[in-house]
Order: structure tokens, then C-alpha cells, then sequence
């Protein structure tokens, strides 16, 4: 949502039965049981879409629909459940309260009353609300254009056969994936190899969207030419990051568009993309400025281990045991290991300023979906 | 996916340099420290995409990249941080170990091994592994084509003026967003008068698709013709169902295609989907019959009651306090107050087997997305 949703009506627009049985006035109730039941005089009926002329009087009943609207004179509504019908009367074998199985005007939503803030993402309950409310055209957040370059002279398409020091192209596609997940809509530019020249063409036809990212070519040996490319064509914020996997990222700003230029492991990009890019993204269309995945404590079951001055992103699987949930950390050896993600239902951020989680703590898991 | 994902090949498809150093023979540099370095010759350089015909012999390296193929002879990178040029030889001042900085061949995925499992949902990084692997066309699960009908004379479009005793069709949205979610493809057919012969007439079109979902007639009063038209058209399962809200939901099949009647009030109608509908849905996908939403364990702030012999679902605000999470069931006067649903981040299930929950018990709650 991109705008405060007030209410111009009251819903529900009238008082309105809860279940089916008999409109009434409590107070001729009171006292009813099974054993001593109220006789009332059934003087009508009142269907679901019918304004009822009838005005319901002392020790009167009219029958009544689910969502019907109550008649006037009632305060009331007794389950069909206690009650007998005899002839033209009813017997009740239970009191009701006033208000008593009535959805009352105004009950769910009063006129004036902001209903869904500027910012909140629409579940199918708010989409219900917001048509019980007449809005059916509402002002919500525009989703980012991403445009998403591979840089490297060694990839090659998925499914394209390989030299022997050649490379598929995986970032492009899992990096497509994931800005859909964060409510972004995925450009994918193509493979552009790291030549000066040909980033720089590259970058200039990216700007056209909301966001750019590039990835491969960010680490910091001599290929790396992403950061002198982004700091010509207009200013590199920084280049390096205190994370693991991910460090080797650089952001920086081209004629107003924020470039992000991952790297080329598909782990490490993926996560500095988590880390970095996909809250961007969220605070772009209004959200909280969080990644957004649902949060779970768990027990580590066994040590990790972290660098200080750098946070580690840890990524776990998560099993139920009788005391809770566990988890796991996956073993890795390298940052290229890409199904240490896919077997993660999760992650733990082991942050820059301890060095490492002994086994048995509760920690803070993000989960994957 | 739809089916298994078996790895053809090997990921990565050969040895590489997992940092940018020289690659050496680890058995050289064993020993090596700060203030007694060990020196080897450079005897050339190996780039990304390049397949080097250089070979490591005693007591020498090869400069080479991330990503870069590990040349002949050598087994272990050392990184460009541990060691310092000096003409044509490099001052290597820390050991490493074979396999060190190596990102093996198949290390990440083995020829041969099952990758991604039938029944698993595409996370980004599900997306990548596939791409790794040549997978550029994969056998998905059809999304269920869901037909949704809107019953009962009293309903208006949104937006519509209504009289006193009509109401807007609110479920049709609501439960065309809740199809979304759960990965179905919702086809919204309008209102439908709730007349028997108007139904029927729907209902025959509705079958066209995989699954109907009607909304309203269904409770246990007289206008409630769904279910006997159902019966009349192919076979009834069941009428009414022991939770609440949603207890006046119907299930049939007509030629083989199944049919939910939901209760007409917003929330009724949600909820029985959320317990009956979704679930199907996440089968008929091969996903697993849940609801799929996030789980969390929170403390009740107060008391919640339910009937024996019917699961209450309670909806509850989250909030987080010092000792964890804290769930505030959310006060209702009746089913058909939406709003219970819009301020609640999920809900709790109290089982039919129980009188309640006390203040103050770890409940499970399922979280809305």
C-alpha cells in the first residue's frame, strides 16, 4: 500500500444477524431454560437482502436469516438451536443478552477509521477489506525494474558446453529469482565480459531501470574492474563489505540509479544480494527496510566459528526435536559451494563483534521460502 | 518440481582457485611463517576461462584468480594476502594444507546425485543450482486453475451502492488473493443468485476448471441450496466441519472435480479455507499438504476459551517482549468482523479436544504471509 486506507462507511452497514434462528428483544428471554422454556408469538420472517417493515414488540419473534438485518424493535437474536417451534409460537430455552449473536453497524470497520497504513503488504484479508470497504482502486508501491548484467568473459549460458576453465552463468538467474521474491521485476541484460568498454555500454543501457545489479567482478584481484566502472560513470559509495560469504561487493550511484556489483560466487552473491539489495528493494515499494523472511530461535547443534570485524552468514537446517527446534549449521569448504544454500532451510548471522556460537545457544534463524 | 533433479555432471566441472593467490604444491610451503617465509618461483599466471598448460612443479607457483582452473602439478592455493613478490619469486608466509582455497570438482554436486526432490518449491538459489546444471527446461507442477463464485441475492459488486439489508461481495477477492498465495490461479465468475437452477447452471461451468471454491450458502438455514445441489449434481462428502469459524463448510465432487462451499462471512470463509482449501491446493502441486505458513512459538497474553468437540482458530497479534514472543488473541464479537483478520499476524489452533488455553501457555502460531 502507498497511501492510509480510511473508511468512508461503516461495515457492516447495519446490525446483522451472526446465525440463523429468531430476531427478539433480550428481556423477554430472560429466565428461559429447558425446563422453563419463553413462549414467543413468531410474527414474521426477515431474509438475507430484505429491508423487513415488521418491528418486533413485546414477547414477539421474527425469524431470521444469517446476515440478515435485524428488525427494528430487536436487540436480539436466539440460535435456532434453543428454540421449538409450536404452532405459530416458539418456545426459547435459553436467554440471549442484548447484542447477543448481532454483528452491529460499524462492528469491524468504523467511517473514518484508518483500516491499512501506507506500507503494509496486502494478504488476502486485507484484500477482502479493502473490497468490503468499495475501494477497488487503491494507490500501491510501484515494483523496481531491476536490471541484472553477468559480467565475465568466462561464462557461458546454462546448458552450453564448457571448456575446461569456462563457467556457467547461475547469478543472472538465481539473482532473477530472488528480486521477484523481494517484489521486484527482473531484467535480464545478458552476459557482458569484463572489458572496460563493453560494462561501461552495458551500465549505461542498465540505467534505464530502477536498480542495476552486476555480478562477477567484484572480488579484489586484478579483473576486477566493476568499482574503477561505476566510479567513472559517476561514484563508487564503497567496495568491500565486513560480511562472509559476500565481502567483495561494491554500491555505488550512476545518474541518480544505485548499482550493485556482486560477486561472482553464485553463494556469496546470493547472500550479499540478502544482505544488501533485497531490503533495499522492500524499503524501495515502502516496506519495512528488513529481508522479510519469517524468524525462528533454534539450539545450535554444534560450534561455528567467526572472524571478528566480520559477520558471518551461516546457513543451518532446521529439524524439530522434543526440546525445540535445532539447528544445524552446514559444513562448507568454499563460498562456491551452492548447495550449502539449497539444502539451508535457513541462515544465522554470527555478527562482526563475536567469534563464533558455542553449541547449545539459541540463535536467531532467518528462513528461506 | 515435479520430478527429480539428477545431476548429469559435476559442479564445479574441475578444480578452481576459491581465492586469488598462487598455486602451489601445499607440501612446499609447509613451515613457511611470518619471519621464515618460504620462496617459490613464478613461473606464469592462469586467468578465468583460460585452461593453462602450465605445470607445478617443486618449488614453484602460479599466480592465479578466483574461479580460475587449478593447473597441473599444484594442490592448494595460497592466498595473495600470505605472500609478498620479490622480483620473480613470491615470499610465501603462511602454510597451507592440500585442498586448501581449492573448490574441488563435485564438490558442490556430484554427477549422478538427486540435486532438487519432486514436491520441492524454487527458492533463488534452487533456481541457480538448476542453472548450474544445464537444466534450462524442468518438469514443474501445473498451477491448479480455480474457479471462485460468488453465491447469495444479496450481493453487490464493491463499490455498489447497497440497500439496507444487501451486502458487497467481499469473498471472491479475499479468496482469489488466498489462491495466489497458495499457488493457484484464481478465475473469478461473479455473483450468482443462490436459486437452485442459477447454481447449477454455474456450477457446470465452474467444473471446467480443476477446483471450484463457492462462497456462501452454506450455513445450516434454509437458503443454504449448495449443498443439495452438489448432492443433486454429483456426490456430497460432508456438511459442516468441527471448527470455528468455518464450521458450515461443504465438500462434494461432480464429475471428479472437487467442490468447497465456504461459509458466506468474510472471515468463516477465509479461515475454512485456510484449514480446508489450501492445503488441497499445496497437495494438488505435489507440495506437502500443509498450509505452509511460517510457525512460531509465542506465550499467550491471556486466556483463550473454546468448545470441546471443535477446534477454535484464534487469530493473535505477535508482539515481542523481553523473555520471546508474546500472542494477543485478538477479541471478537462475531465471525464476520474482518478485521480480526486484518490486525492479526496469524493464529492459534485451541484443538477439539480441549476446553481452552491458559494465560501464559507457549502456544504454536501460525504466521499470515
Amino acid at each position: 500500500m502507498a497511501e492510509d486506507i480510511i473508511s468512508e462507511v461503516d461495515v457492516p452497514p447495519f446490525n446483522r444477524s451472526a446465525v440463523d434462528g429468531y430476531a427478539v428483544r433480550a428481556e423477554d428471554t430472560f429466565g428461559a431454560s429447558e425446563l422453563k422454556p419463553v413462549n414467543l408469538r413468531i410474527i414474521g420472517s426477515v431474509d438475507i437482502g430484505v429491508n423487513s417493515k415488521l418491528h418486533v414488540g413485546k414477547e414477539v419473534a421474527i425469524k431470521i436469516m444469517t446476515g440478515a438485518s435485524l428488525p427494528k424493535g430487536s436487540d436480539a437474536v436466539v440460535m435456532v438451536e434453543h428454540t421449538r417451534v409450536k404452532g405459530k409460537n416458539i418456545a426459547v430455552s435459553a436467554p440471549v443478552t442484548p447484542g447477543k449473536n448481532v454483528s452491529e453497524k460499524g462492528e469491524d470497520v468504523k467511517a473514518g477509521a484508518v483500516v491499512l497504513g501506507r506500507g503494509c503488504l496486502l494478504r488476502p484479508q486485507d484484500v477482502g477489506m479493502l473490497a468490503s470497504m468499495g475501494k477497488t482502486r487503491v494507490r500501491v508501491s510501484r515494483r523496481p525494474e531491476v536490471a541484472i548484467l553477468a559480467t565475465g568473459s568466462e561464462l557461458r549460458k546454462p546448458g552450453e558446453r564448457l571448456g575446461r576453465a569456462e563457467v556457467t552463468d547461475i547469478n543472472s538467474y538465481s539473482l532473477a529469482a530472488a528480486v521477484e521474491r523481494f517484489g521486484g521485476l527482473p531484467h535480464r541484460l545478458g552476459i557482458v565480459p569484463d572489458e572496460s568498454e563493453e560494462l561501461k555500454r552495458a551500465l549505461r543501457k542498465a540505467i534505464s531501470y530502477d536498480v542495476v545489479l552486476a555480478s562477477g567482478g567484484s572480488s579484489v584481484g586484478e579483473h576486477d574492474i566493476m568499482p574503477d566502472v561505476i566510479a567513472e560513470l559517476g561514484e563508487l559509495m564503497f567496495h568491500g563489505v565486513a560480511i562472509r560469504p559476500g565481502g567483495p561487493t561494491a554500491f555505488g550511484i550512476i545518474k541518480s540509479k544505485p548499482i550493485f556489483a556482486l560477486p561472482g560466487f553464485p553463494v556469496s552473491s546470493l547472500i550479499a544480494f540478502d544482505m544488501l539489495v533485497g531490503s533495499a528493494l522492500r524499503q524501495m515499494q515502502g516496506l519495512p527496510a528488513d529481508r522479510g523472511y519469517p524468524k525462528v530461535w533454534a539450539r545450535l547443534a554444534r560450534k561455528v566459528s567467526s572472524t571478528l570485524g566480520r559477520a558471518d552468514i551461516v546457513r543451518v537446517r532446521i529439524r524439530t526435536e522434543e526440546e525445540g527446534l535445532m539447528a544445524d549449521p552446514i559444513r562448507v569448504t568454499g563460498s562456491s559451494v551452492l548447495s550449502s544454500m539449497t539444502k539451508a532451510d535457513g541462515f544465522v548471522i554470527v555478527p562482526e563483534d563475536v567469534e563464533g556460537f558455542d553449541e547449545g545457544k539459541i540463535v536467531e534463524v532467518e528462513l528461506y521460502r
